[in-house]
Protein backbone atom coordinates (compact mmCIF):
# COMPACT_ATOMS: atom_id res chain seq x y z
CA UNK A 1 0.00 0.00 0.00
CA UNK A 2 2.91 2.57 -0.43
CA UNK A 3 4.29 4.48 -3.40
CA UNK A 4 7.58 2.90 -2.93
CA UNK A 5 9.51 1.07 -5.70
CA UNK A 6 8.37 -2.67 -5.66
CA UNK A 7 10.53 -4.92 -3.61
CA UNK A 8 10.53 -7.60 -6.15
CA UNK A 9 11.01 -8.00 -9.82
CA UNK A 10 9.24 -10.43 -11.68
CA UNK A 11 7.29 -12.83 -9.53
CA UNK A 12 6.13 -16.77 -10.86
CA UNK A 13 3.69 -18.32 -8.45
CA UNK A 14 3.45 -21.44 -9.61
CA UNK A 15 0.18 -23.33 -8.70
CA UNK A 16 -3.13 -20.59 -7.98
CA UNK A 17 -4.80 -22.63 -5.75
CA UNK A 18 -5.61 -20.94 -2.45
CA UNK A 19 -2.29 -20.38 -1.04
CA UNK A 20 -1.27 -19.07 -4.88
CA UNK A 21 -3.61 -16.91 -5.59
CA UNK A 22 -3.25 -15.70 -2.41
CA UNK A 23 0.56 -14.89 -2.54
CA UNK A 24 -0.07 -13.60 -5.67
CA UNK A 25 -2.84 -11.19 -5.38
CA UNK A 26 -1.35 -10.12 -2.09
CA UNK A 27 1.61 -8.76 -4.15
CA UNK A 28 -0.26 -7.05 -6.35
CA UNK A 29 -2.77 -5.21 -4.44
CA UNK A 30 0.13 -3.99 -2.16
CA UNK A 31 2.32 -2.92 -5.38
CA UNK A 32 5.34 -5.37 -4.27
CA UNK A 33 5.96 -6.69 -7.56
CA UNK A 34 6.62 -5.08 -11.26
CA UNK A 35 4.79 -8.26 -12.73
CA UNK A 36 2.84 -11.28 -10.53
CA UNK A 37 3.25 -14.29 -13.28
CA UNK A 38 0.84 -17.37 -12.58
CA UNK A 39 0.73 -20.51 -13.64
CA UNK A 40 -1.41 -23.30 -13.35
CA UNK A 41 -2.12 -26.40 -15.78
CA UNK A 42 -5.94 -26.56 -13.99
CA UNK A 43 -6.66 -22.95 -14.39
CA UNK A 44 -9.69 -22.59 -16.92
CA UNK A 45 -9.19 -18.59 -16.33
CA UNK A 46 -10.36 -17.90 -12.98
CA UNK A 47 -7.37 -16.17 -11.68
CA UNK A 48 -7.26 -14.22 -14.45
CA UNK A 49 -10.68 -12.90 -13.88
CA UNK A 50 -10.48 -12.80 -10.56
CA UNK A 51 -7.77 -10.24 -10.94
CA UNK A 52 -4.96 -12.68 -8.66
CA UNK A 53 -2.61 -11.93 -11.34
CA UNK A 54 -0.73 -9.59 -13.84
CA UNK A 55 -1.03 -12.48 -16.30
CA UNK A 56 -1.12 -16.60 -17.01
CA UNK A 57 1.82 -18.08 -18.46
CA UNK A 58 1.05 -20.30 -21.08
CA UNK A 59 3.72 -23.08 -20.50
CA UNK A 60 6.57 -23.82 -17.25
CA UNK A 61 8.93 -22.43 -19.41
CA UNK A 62 7.35 -18.81 -19.89
CA UNK A 63 6.04 -19.00 -16.67
CA UNK A 64 9.78 -19.07 -15.22
CA UNK A 65 11.15 -16.99 -17.10
CA UNK A 66 12.39 -13.89 -16.09
CA UNK A 67 11.71 -14.12 -12.67
CA UNK A 68 13.55 -12.80 -9.90
CA UNK A 69 11.26 -14.78 -7.28
CA UNK A 70 9.39 -18.05 -8.01
CA UNK A 71 7.09 -19.27 -5.75
CA UNK A 72 5.88 -23.17 -5.90
CA UNK A 73 2.28 -23.52 -4.57
CA UNK A 74 1.66 -26.65 -6.18
CA UNK A 75 0.74 -29.45 -3.77
CA UNK A 76 4.39 -30.85 -2.46
CA UNK A 77 4.77 -33.57 -5.28
CA UNK A 78 4.18 -31.18 -7.81
CA UNK A 79 6.41 -28.93 -6.06
CA UNK A 80 9.44 -31.27 -6.30
CA UNK A 81 8.88 -31.75 -9.83
CA UNK A 82 9.02 -28.45 -10.39
CA UNK A 83 12.39 -28.60 -8.87
CA UNK A 84 13.44 -30.81 -11.29
CA UNK A 85 12.39 -28.55 -13.91
CA UNK A 86 13.91 -25.83 -13.08
CA UNK A 87 17.09 -27.65 -12.66
CA UNK A 88 16.67 -28.61 -15.95
CA UNK A 89 16.10 -25.83 -17.59
CA UNK A 90 17.79 -24.07 -20.36
CA UNK A 91 20.36 -21.26 -18.74
CA UNK A 92 18.52 -18.15 -20.51
CA UNK A 93 15.35 -19.14 -18.97
CA UNK A 94 15.83 -18.42 -14.87
CA UNK A 95 18.60 -15.80 -13.99
CA UNK A 96 21.28 -17.67 -11.58
CA UNK A 97 20.23 -15.27 -8.38
CA UNK A 98 16.33 -16.21 -8.46
CA UNK A 99 15.42 -16.58 -5.56
CA UNK A 100 13.07 -19.64 -5.31
CA UNK A 101 10.57 -21.29 -2.46
CA UNK A 102 7.73 -23.18 -2.24
CA UNK A 103 4.21 -23.75 0.60
CA UNK A 104 4.46 -27.11 0.89
CA UNK A 105 2.55 -28.07 4.00
CA UNK A 106 5.88 -30.63 4.45
CA UNK A 107 9.14 -29.71 4.37
CA UNK A 108 11.69 -32.69 4.41
CA UNK A 109 10.78 -34.04 0.51
CA UNK A 110 10.89 -30.70 -0.74
CA UNK A 111 14.33 -30.19 1.20
CA UNK A 112 15.38 -33.76 -0.48
CA UNK A 113 14.50 -32.59 -3.87
CA UNK A 114 16.29 -29.09 -4.16
CA UNK A 115 19.49 -31.15 -2.95
CA UNK A 116 18.54 -33.97 -5.94
CA UNK A 117 17.29 -31.46 -8.74
CA UNK A 118 19.11 -27.71 -7.82
CA UNK A 119 22.74 -28.45 -8.36
CA UNK A 120 24.71 -24.85 -8.37
CA UNK A 121 21.42 -23.10 -7.43
CA UNK A 122 20.80 -24.84 -4.17
CA UNK A 123 22.06 -22.07 -2.48
CA UNK A 124 19.03 -19.69 -4.27
CA UNK A 125 16.42 -22.29 -2.49
CA UNK A 126 15.05 -21.18 1.06
CA UNK A 127 11.73 -23.58 2.10
CA UNK A 128 8.47 -21.73 3.48
CA UNK A 129 5.11 -22.82 5.17
CA UNK A 130 3.08 -20.29 5.57
CA UNK A 131 0.38 -20.95 8.87
CA UNK A 132 -2.56 -20.20 6.54
CA UNK A 133 -5.33 -21.70 5.24
CA UNK A 134 -8.84 -22.59 4.87
CA UNK A 135 -10.91 -26.04 4.51
CA UNK A 136 -11.81 -24.31 1.45
CA UNK A 137 -9.89 -24.57 -1.75
CA UNK A 138 -8.93 -22.98 -5.09
CA UNK A 139 -8.28 -19.60 -6.15
CA UNK A 140 -11.94 -18.39 -5.58
CA UNK A 141 -11.35 -18.74 -1.95
CA UNK A 142 -7.70 -16.66 -2.57
CA UNK A 143 -7.45 -13.44 -0.16
CA UNK A 144 -4.66 -10.94 -0.09
CA UNK A 145 -5.10 -10.80 3.32
CA UNK A 146 -4.72 -14.03 4.07
CA UNK A 147 -1.10 -14.09 5.64
CA UNK A 148 -2.15 -11.26 7.78
CA UNK A 149 -1.11 -11.55 11.60
CA UNK A 150 0.16 -15.60 10.92
CA UNK A 151 3.67 -17.38 10.63
CA UNK A 152 5.22 -17.98 8.25
CA UNK A 153 8.11 -20.57 8.89
CA UNK A 154 11.25 -20.46 7.10
CA UNK A 155 13.43 -24.05 6.68
CA UNK A 156 16.50 -23.01 5.52
CA UNK A 157 18.95 -25.64 4.89
CA UNK A 158 22.79 -24.87 5.60
CA UNK A 159 23.32 -24.74 1.95
CA UNK A 160 20.87 -21.70 1.77
CA UNK A 161 22.50 -17.86 1.19
CA UNK A 162 21.73 -15.54 3.43
CA UNK A 163 20.77 -13.09 0.84
CA UNK A 164 17.88 -15.49 -0.69
CA UNK A 165 16.66 -16.75 3.22
CA UNK A 166 16.18 -12.28 3.61
CA UNK A 167 14.41 -12.33 0.16
CA UNK A 168 12.14 -14.97 1.29
CA UNK A 169 12.09 -13.36 4.97
CA UNK A 170 10.80 -10.16 3.18
CA UNK A 171 7.83 -11.70 1.11
CA UNK A 172 6.53 -13.31 4.15
CA UNK A 173 6.47 -10.20 6.14
CA UNK A 174 5.42 -7.75 2.96
CA UNK A 175 2.07 -9.87 3.07
CA UNK A 176 1.62 -9.27 7.00
CA UNK A 177 3.50 -12.53 8.01
CA UNK A 178 5.65 -13.08 11.27
CA UNK A 179 8.83 -15.13 10.33
CA UNK A 180 9.51 -18.45 12.55
CA UNK A 181 12.62 -20.83 11.40
CA UNK A 182 12.99 -24.40 12.43
CA UNK A 183 14.67 -27.38 10.73
CA UNK A 184 12.85 -29.34 7.61
CA UNK A 185 12.59 -32.35 10.46
CA UNK A 186 11.58 -30.58 13.21
CA UNK A 187 8.99 -28.80 10.99
CA UNK A 188 7.65 -32.00 9.92
CA UNK A 189 7.67 -33.83 13.87
CA UNK A 190 5.39 -30.54 14.70
CA UNK A 191 3.15 -30.35 11.83
CA UNK A 192 2.65 -33.97 12.32
CA UNK A 193 1.65 -33.38 15.24
CA UNK A 194 -0.01 -30.07 15.25
CA UNK A 195 -1.92 -30.30 11.95
CA UNK A 196 -1.78 -33.52 9.21
CA UNK A 197 -2.92 -36.04 12.76
CA UNK A 198 -5.22 -33.52 13.30
CA UNK A 199 -6.93 -33.19 10.31
CA UNK A 200 -6.95 -37.53 10.02
CA UNK A 201 -8.80 -37.10 13.40
CA UNK A 202 -11.22 -34.49 12.23
CA UNK A 203 -12.25 -36.92 8.70
CA UNK A 204 -12.85 -39.57 11.42
CA UNK A 205 -14.79 -37.80 13.07
CA UNK A 206 -17.15 -36.80 10.48
CA UNK A 207 -16.63 -40.52 8.50
CA UNK A 208 -17.81 -41.82 12.21
CA UNK A 209 -20.88 -40.02 12.12
CA UNK A 210 -21.29 -39.92 8.13
CA UNK A 211 -21.53 -43.65 8.02
CA UNK A 212 -23.93 -44.15 11.08
CA UNK A 213 -27.51 -44.33 11.61
CA UNK A 214 -27.85 -41.07 13.26
CA UNK A 215 -26.30 -39.36 10.11
CA UNK A 216 -29.33 -37.16 9.30
CA UNK A 217 -30.03 -36.04 13.22
CA UNK A 218 -26.62 -35.73 13.38
CA UNK A 219 -26.43 -32.93 11.07
CA UNK A 220 -29.57 -31.40 12.35
CA UNK A 221 -28.76 -31.17 15.48
CA UNK A 222 -25.18 -30.89 16.16
CA UNK A 223 -23.86 -27.78 17.58
CA UNK A 224 -20.92 -25.42 17.49
CA UNK A 225 -18.57 -28.06 19.30
CA UNK A 226 -19.06 -30.84 16.78
CA UNK A 227 -18.85 -28.46 13.73
CA UNK A 228 -15.56 -26.88 14.88
CA UNK A 229 -13.87 -29.94 15.93
CA UNK A 230 -14.70 -31.79 12.44
CA UNK A 231 -13.94 -27.87 10.77
CA UNK A 232 -11.00 -29.31 8.62
CA UNK A 233 -12.52 -32.70 7.67
CA UNK A 234 -14.35 -30.93 5.08
CA UNK A 235 -10.81 -30.20 3.50
CA UNK A 236 -9.47 -32.24 0.34
CA UNK A 237 -9.04 -35.94 1.05
CA UNK A 238 -6.39 -36.38 -1.88
CA UNK A 239 -4.65 -33.21 -0.96
CA UNK A 240 -4.36 -34.47 2.57
CA UNK A 241 -3.95 -38.13 2.01
CA UNK A 242 -0.53 -36.82 0.10
CA UNK A 243 0.53 -34.50 3.09
CA UNK A 244 0.11 -37.61 5.30
CA UNK A 245 1.78 -39.93 2.70
CA UNK A 246 4.71 -37.18 2.45
CA UNK A 247 4.94 -37.11 6.22
CA UNK A 248 4.24 -40.66 6.87
CA UNK A 249 6.20 -41.67 9.65
CA UNK A 250 6.44 -38.66 11.45
CA UNK A 251 2.28 -38.69 10.94
CA UNK A 252 1.84 -42.30 12.17
CA UNK A 253 4.19 -41.24 15.21
CA UNK A 254 1.69 -38.71 16.19
CA UNK A 255 -1.26 -41.16 15.40
CA UNK A 256 0.66 -43.24 18.17
CA UNK A 257 0.43 -40.43 21.00
CA UNK A 258 -2.43 -39.58 20.26
CA UNK A 259 -4.05 -43.47 20.90
CA UNK A 260 -2.36 -43.43 24.29
CA UNK A 261 -4.30 -39.99 25.49
CA UNK A 262 -7.13 -41.49 23.78
CA UNK A 263 -7.04 -45.22 25.36
CA UNK A 264 -6.19 -43.86 28.37
CA UNK A 265 -10.06 -41.85 28.15
CA UNK A 266 -11.69 -44.66 26.95
CA UNK A 267 -10.07 -47.19 29.69
CA UNK A 268 -10.90 -44.93 32.50
CA UNK A 269 -14.72 -44.58 31.06
CA UNK A 270 -15.24 -47.85 30.70
CA UNK A 271 -13.69 -48.84 34.48
CA UNK A 272 -16.13 -45.88 35.28
CA UNK A 273 -13.51 -44.39 37.57
CA UNK A 274 -13.78 -40.84 37.66
CA UNK A 275 -10.90 -39.24 39.07
CA UNK A 276 -8.82 -40.93 36.35
CA UNK A 277 -10.78 -39.86 33.76
CA UNK A 278 -10.82 -36.13 34.96
CA UNK A 279 -6.94 -36.30 35.69
CA UNK A 280 -6.89 -37.99 31.74
CA UNK A 281 -9.12 -35.15 30.46
CA UNK A 282 -7.41 -32.56 32.11
CA UNK A 283 -3.81 -33.13 30.83
CA UNK A 284 -5.70 -31.93 27.43
CA UNK A 285 -7.48 -29.14 29.40
CA UNK A 286 -4.16 -27.78 30.91
CA UNK A 287 -2.75 -27.28 27.38
CA UNK A 288 -5.06 -26.56 25.61
CA UNK A 289 -6.30 -23.35 28.29
CA UNK A 290 -2.37 -21.91 27.31
CA UNK A 291 -3.51 -21.99 23.00
CA UNK B 1 -39.01 -7.06 24.52
CA UNK B 2 -42.95 -6.84 24.58
CA UNK B 3 -45.37 -5.21 26.70
CA UNK B 4 -47.75 -8.13 26.96
CA UNK B 5 -47.92 -9.69 30.61
CA UNK B 6 -45.23 -12.36 31.40
CA UNK B 7 -45.86 -15.54 30.29
CA UNK B 8 -44.15 -17.06 33.61
CA UNK B 9 -44.95 -16.61 37.33
CA UNK B 10 -42.41 -17.33 39.27
CA UNK B 11 -39.23 -19.05 37.80
CA UNK B 12 -37.15 -20.78 39.71
CA UNK B 13 -33.59 -21.82 38.42
CA UNK B 14 -31.32 -24.13 40.09
CA UNK B 15 -27.52 -24.10 39.45
CA UNK B 16 -26.59 -20.66 37.76
CA UNK B 17 -23.60 -21.15 35.55
CA UNK B 18 -23.37 -20.77 31.71
CA UNK B 19 -26.70 -21.97 30.77
CA UNK B 20 -28.78 -21.37 33.92
CA UNK B 21 -27.46 -17.67 34.33
CA UNK B 22 -28.14 -17.45 30.39
CA UNK B 23 -32.14 -18.81 30.76
CA UNK B 24 -32.11 -16.70 34.46
CA UNK B 25 -31.24 -13.10 32.23
CA UNK B 26 -32.78 -14.59 28.86
CA UNK B 27 -36.08 -14.60 30.88
CA UNK B 28 -35.39 -11.25 32.78
CA UNK B 29 -34.38 -9.35 30.08
CA UNK B 30 -37.45 -10.12 27.92
CA UNK B 31 -40.12 -9.45 31.20
CA UNK B 32 -40.74 -13.29 30.46
CA UNK B 33 -41.41 -13.76 34.26
CA UNK B 34 -43.28 -12.17 37.03
CA UNK B 35 -39.74 -13.08 39.05
CA UNK B 36 -36.44 -14.99 38.32
CA UNK B 37 -35.21 -16.72 41.20
CA UNK B 38 -31.95 -18.35 41.42
CA UNK B 39 -30.33 -20.82 43.70
CA UNK B 40 -26.71 -22.29 43.49
CA UNK B 41 -24.61 -23.35 46.55
CA UNK B 42 -21.30 -22.27 45.12
CA UNK B 43 -22.88 -18.31 44.10
CA UNK B 44 -20.34 -16.18 45.81
CA UNK B 45 -22.37 -13.33 44.71
CA UNK B 46 -21.83 -13.12 41.21
CA UNK B 47 -25.47 -13.65 39.78
CA UNK B 48 -26.96 -10.99 41.70
CA UNK B 49 -23.84 -8.49 41.16
CA UNK B 50 -24.41 -9.23 36.93
CA UNK B 51 -28.09 -8.92 37.31
CA UNK B 52 -28.84 -12.44 36.11
CA UNK B 53 -31.57 -12.99 38.10
CA UNK B 54 -34.14 -10.94 40.65
CA UNK B 55 -33.09 -12.33 43.76
CA UNK B 56 -31.11 -15.60 44.69
CA UNK B 57 -32.72 -17.89 47.51
CA UNK B 58 -31.59 -18.56 50.38
CA UNK B 59 -32.37 -22.33 50.53
CA UNK B 60 -33.70 -24.80 48.46
CA UNK B 61 -37.34 -24.80 49.69
CA UNK B 62 -36.36 -20.40 49.29
CA UNK B 63 -35.81 -21.33 45.79
CA UNK B 64 -38.76 -23.73 45.03
CA UNK B 65 -41.27 -21.78 46.97
CA UNK B 66 -44.25 -20.79 44.41
CA UNK B 67 -42.45 -21.33 41.61
CA UNK B 68 -44.34 -21.76 38.13
CA UNK B 69 -41.56 -23.00 36.27
CA UNK B 70 -38.66 -24.68 37.81
CA UNK B 71 -35.40 -24.99 35.76
CA UNK B 72 -32.50 -27.75 36.92
CA UNK B 73 -29.13 -26.25 35.62
CA UNK B 74 -26.92 -27.70 37.89
CA UNK B 75 -24.45 -31.05 36.91
CA UNK B 76 -26.55 -33.74 35.45
CA UNK B 77 -25.89 -35.91 39.19
CA UNK B 78 -27.18 -32.93 41.01
CA UNK B 79 -30.33 -32.15 38.88
CA UNK B 80 -31.40 -35.88 39.16
CA UNK B 81 -31.06 -35.25 43.21
CA UNK B 82 -33.52 -32.17 42.87
CA UNK B 83 -35.86 -34.28 41.36
CA UNK B 84 -35.39 -36.54 44.59
CA UNK B 85 -35.56 -33.14 46.70
CA UNK B 86 -38.71 -32.00 44.60
CA UNK B 87 -40.26 -35.20 45.06
CA UNK B 88 -39.86 -35.32 48.69
CA UNK B 89 -40.65 -31.53 49.34
CA UNK B 90 -43.64 -30.92 51.88
CA UNK B 91 -47.28 -30.12 49.51
CA UNK B 92 -47.05 -26.50 50.54
CA UNK B 93 -43.90 -25.17 49.04
CA UNK B 94 -44.42 -26.25 45.13
CA UNK B 95 -47.74 -25.92 43.87
CA UNK B 96 -49.21 -29.40 41.66
CA UNK B 97 -49.57 -27.57 38.74
CA UNK B 98 -45.31 -26.17 38.71
CA UNK B 99 -43.84 -27.61 35.83
CA UNK B 100 -39.98 -28.94 35.89
CA UNK B 101 -37.53 -29.17 33.37
CA UNK B 102 -33.45 -29.76 32.88
CA UNK B 103 -31.20 -29.05 30.62
CA UNK B 104 -28.11 -31.38 30.78
CA UNK B 105 -26.64 -32.71 28.58
CA UNK B 106 -27.89 -36.29 29.07
CA UNK B 107 -31.30 -37.21 29.13
CA UNK B 108 -31.40 -41.09 29.83
CA UNK B 109 -30.61 -40.66 33.72
CA UNK B 110 -32.66 -37.68 34.66
CA UNK B 111 -35.72 -39.39 32.86
CA UNK B 112 -35.01 -42.29 35.36
CA UNK B 113 -34.86 -40.25 38.21
CA UNK B 114 -37.80 -38.41 37.15
CA UNK B 115 -39.54 -41.41 37.42
CA UNK B 116 -38.22 -42.38 40.66
CA UNK B 117 -39.00 -39.75 42.54
CA UNK B 118 -41.27 -37.64 41.12
CA UNK B 119 -44.46 -39.63 41.95
CA UNK B 120 -48.01 -37.61 41.17
CA UNK B 121 -45.78 -34.55 39.84
CA UNK B 122 -44.11 -36.95 36.96
CA UNK B 123 -46.59 -35.36 33.86
CA UNK B 124 -45.29 -31.92 35.13
CA UNK B 125 -41.67 -33.17 34.02
CA UNK B 126 -40.24 -32.53 30.24
CA UNK B 127 -36.80 -32.59 29.98
CA UNK B 128 -35.00 -30.65 27.64
CA UNK B 129 -31.38 -29.86 26.31
CA UNK B 130 -30.70 -26.65 24.62
CA UNK B 131 -27.80 -27.29 22.03
CA UNK B 132 -25.67 -24.16 23.35
CA UNK B 133 -22.80 -24.07 25.36
CA UNK B 134 -19.24 -22.82 25.04
CA UNK B 135 -15.57 -24.11 26.21
CA UNK B 136 -16.19 -21.30 29.51
CA UNK B 137 -17.83 -21.49 32.30
CA UNK B 138 -20.07 -20.34 34.74
CA UNK B 139 -22.53 -16.86 35.27
CA UNK B 140 -19.13 -14.72 34.18
CA UNK B 141 -20.06 -16.22 30.46
CA UNK B 142 -23.89 -16.24 30.48
CA UNK B 143 -25.45 -14.28 27.92
CA UNK B 144 -29.61 -13.54 27.07
CA UNK B 145 -29.05 -14.42 23.18
CA UNK B 146 -27.20 -17.80 23.99
CA UNK B 147 -30.18 -19.84 22.93
CA UNK B 148 -31.13 -17.45 19.71
CA UNK B 149 -30.93 -19.32 16.11
CA UNK B 150 -29.87 -22.83 18.31
CA UNK B 151 -32.26 -25.92 18.95
CA UNK B 152 -33.21 -27.04 22.09
CA UNK B 153 -34.55 -30.65 22.25
CA UNK B 154 -36.69 -31.86 24.37
CA UNK B 155 -37.17 -35.20 25.30
CA UNK B 156 -40.80 -35.61 26.72
CA UNK B 157 -41.85 -39.04 28.13
CA UNK B 158 -45.15 -41.07 27.52
CA UNK B 159 -45.84 -39.70 31.10
CA UNK B 160 -45.21 -35.89 30.18
CA UNK B 161 -48.93 -34.01 30.27
CA UNK B 162 -49.43 -32.37 27.10
CA UNK B 163 -49.10 -28.25 28.76
CA UNK B 164 -46.41 -28.92 30.72
CA UNK B 165 -44.85 -29.77 27.39
CA UNK B 166 -46.18 -26.62 25.60
CA UNK B 167 -45.14 -24.71 28.92
CA UNK B 168 -41.30 -25.73 28.11
CA UNK B 169 -41.55 -25.35 24.44
CA UNK B 170 -42.87 -22.07 24.93
CA UNK B 171 -39.75 -21.17 27.53
CA UNK B 172 -37.25 -22.41 24.89
CA UNK B 173 -39.11 -20.34 21.79
CA UNK B 174 -39.43 -17.10 23.99
CA UNK B 175 -35.18 -17.58 24.28
CA UNK B 176 -34.69 -17.69 20.83
CA UNK B 177 -34.66 -21.61 20.25
CA UNK B 178 -35.84 -23.63 17.46
CA UNK B 179 -37.49 -26.99 18.74
CA UNK B 180 -36.66 -30.48 18.57
CA UNK B 181 -38.05 -33.84 19.42
CA UNK B 182 -36.61 -37.36 20.50
CA UNK B 183 -36.60 -39.54 22.83
CA UNK B 184 -34.26 -39.72 25.65
CA UNK B 185 -32.67 -43.01 24.97
CA UNK B 186 -31.86 -41.16 21.08
CA UNK B 187 -31.16 -38.22 22.39
CA UNK B 188 -27.97 -40.20 24.58
CA UNK B 189 -26.73 -42.36 21.18
CA UNK B 190 -27.01 -39.21 19.37
CA UNK B 191 -25.27 -36.69 22.00
CA UNK B 192 -22.71 -39.46 22.22
CA UNK B 193 -21.65 -39.02 18.90
CA UNK B 194 -21.76 -35.61 18.32
CA UNK B 195 -20.84 -34.06 21.56
CA UNK B 196 -19.65 -36.49 24.21
CA UNK B 197 -17.12 -38.60 22.37
CA UNK B 198 -16.25 -35.72 20.21
CA UNK B 199 -14.88 -34.12 23.33
CA UNK B 200 -13.31 -37.04 24.60
CA UNK B 201 -11.18 -36.80 21.16
CA UNK B 202 -10.26 -32.73 21.50
CA UNK B 203 -9.04 -33.44 24.91
CA UNK B 204 -7.17 -36.35 23.89
CA UNK B 205 -5.99 -34.48 21.10
CA UNK B 206 -4.60 -31.63 23.41
CA UNK B 207 -2.93 -33.93 25.73
CA UNK B 208 -0.97 -35.36 23.15
CA UNK B 209 0.36 -32.12 22.17
CA UNK B 210 0.61 -31.24 26.10
CA UNK B 211 2.64 -34.20 27.10
CA UNK B 212 4.78 -33.76 23.89
CA UNK B 213 8.54 -32.66 23.66
CA UNK B 214 6.66 -30.43 21.19
CA UNK B 215 4.30 -28.51 23.62
CA UNK B 216 5.71 -25.54 23.23
CA UNK B 217 6.84 -24.89 19.54
CA UNK B 218 2.99 -26.14 18.78
CA UNK B 219 1.65 -23.39 21.46
CA UNK B 220 3.24 -21.19 19.02
CA UNK B 221 3.26 -22.37 15.50
CA UNK B 222 -0.33 -24.39 15.47
CA UNK B 223 -3.15 -22.35 13.48
CA UNK B 224 -6.77 -22.11 13.38
CA UNK B 225 -7.52 -25.83 12.52
CA UNK B 226 -5.75 -26.88 15.61
CA UNK B 227 -7.38 -24.21 17.35
CA UNK B 228 -10.72 -25.46 15.99
CA UNK B 229 -10.33 -29.41 16.31
CA UNK B 230 -9.58 -28.42 19.68
CA UNK B 231 -11.51 -26.09 21.37
CA UNK B 232 -13.55 -27.56 23.05
CA UNK B 233 -10.79 -29.58 24.79
CA UNK B 234 -10.68 -26.58 27.13
CA UNK B 235 -13.92 -27.37 28.57
CA UNK B 236 -14.37 -28.71 32.29
CA UNK B 237 -12.58 -31.79 33.03
CA UNK B 238 -14.85 -32.70 35.64
CA UNK B 239 -18.08 -31.61 34.21
CA UNK B 240 -17.08 -33.93 30.95
CA UNK B 241 -15.99 -36.58 32.75
CA UNK B 242 -19.56 -36.95 34.90
CA UNK B 243 -21.37 -36.41 31.70
CA UNK B 244 -18.98 -39.18 29.68
CA UNK B 245 -19.61 -41.24 32.84
CA UNK B 246 -23.09 -40.50 32.97
CA UNK B 247 -23.52 -41.54 29.37
CA UNK B 248 -21.03 -44.11 29.16
CA UNK B 249 -22.18 -47.33 26.97
CA UNK B 250 -23.16 -44.78 24.33
CA UNK B 251 -20.10 -42.99 24.28
CA UNK B 252 -18.13 -46.34 24.50
CA UNK B 253 -20.36 -47.17 21.46
CA UNK B 254 -19.70 -43.81 19.57
CA UNK B 255 -15.69 -44.31 20.54
CA UNK B 256 -15.59 -47.32 18.62
CA UNK B 257 -17.04 -46.25 15.31
CA UNK B 258 -14.68 -43.61 15.44
CA UNK B 259 -11.62 -46.20 16.23
CA UNK B 260 -12.99 -48.18 12.98
CA UNK B 261 -12.44 -45.04 11.08
CA UNK B 262 -9.38 -43.37 12.42
CA UNK B 263 -7.54 -47.14 12.28
CA UNK B 264 -8.56 -47.83 8.64
CA UNK B 265 -7.12 -44.28 8.00
CA UNK B 266 -3.91 -45.34 9.81
CA UNK B 267 -3.70 -48.40 7.92
CA UNK B 268 -3.81 -47.39 4.91
CA UNK B 269 -1.32 -44.95 5.41
CA UNK B 270 0.87 -47.02 7.36
CA UNK B 271 0.56 -49.41 4.09
CA UNK B 272 1.39 -46.69 1.81
CA UNK B 273 -2.40 -47.44 0.02
CA UNK B 274 -3.27 -43.62 -1.53
CA UNK B 275 -6.28 -44.83 -2.83
CA UNK B 276 -7.47 -46.50 0.29
CA UNK B 277 -6.43 -43.42 2.08
CA UNK B 278 -7.93 -41.13 -0.16
CA UNK B 279 -11.44 -43.03 0.12
CA UNK B 280 -10.99 -43.30 4.08
CA UNK B 281 -10.46 -39.40 3.89
CA UNK B 282 -13.28 -38.70 1.45
CA UNK B 283 -16.16 -40.81 3.76
CA UNK B 284 -15.64 -37.87 6.19
CA UNK B 285 -15.40 -35.00 4.29
CA UNK B 286 -18.45 -36.22 2.11
CA UNK B 287 -20.68 -36.14 5.25
CA UNK B 288 -19.09 -32.99 6.49
CA UNK B 289 -19.53 -30.88 3.70
CA UNK B 290 -22.98 -31.30 4.28
CA UNK B 291 -22.97 -30.03 7.64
Amino acid sequence: MTATAPQFGRVAVVGIGLIGGSVACGLRSRGLATEVVGYDPHDAGVAQRLGLVDRMAASAEDALRGADLVVLAAPVAANCDWLRRIGEAPAGVLGPQAVITDVSSTKRSIADAAVRWLGARLPRFVASHPIAGSERQGPDAASSGLFEGNVALLCPASTSAADAVERVEMLWRALGARIGTMTAQRHDELFAAVSHWPHAVAFALSAALGSSALADEARRFSGAGLRDTTRIGASSPTLWADILLDNRDASLAAASAFRAELDAIEKALADGDRDRLAAALARGADWRRTL
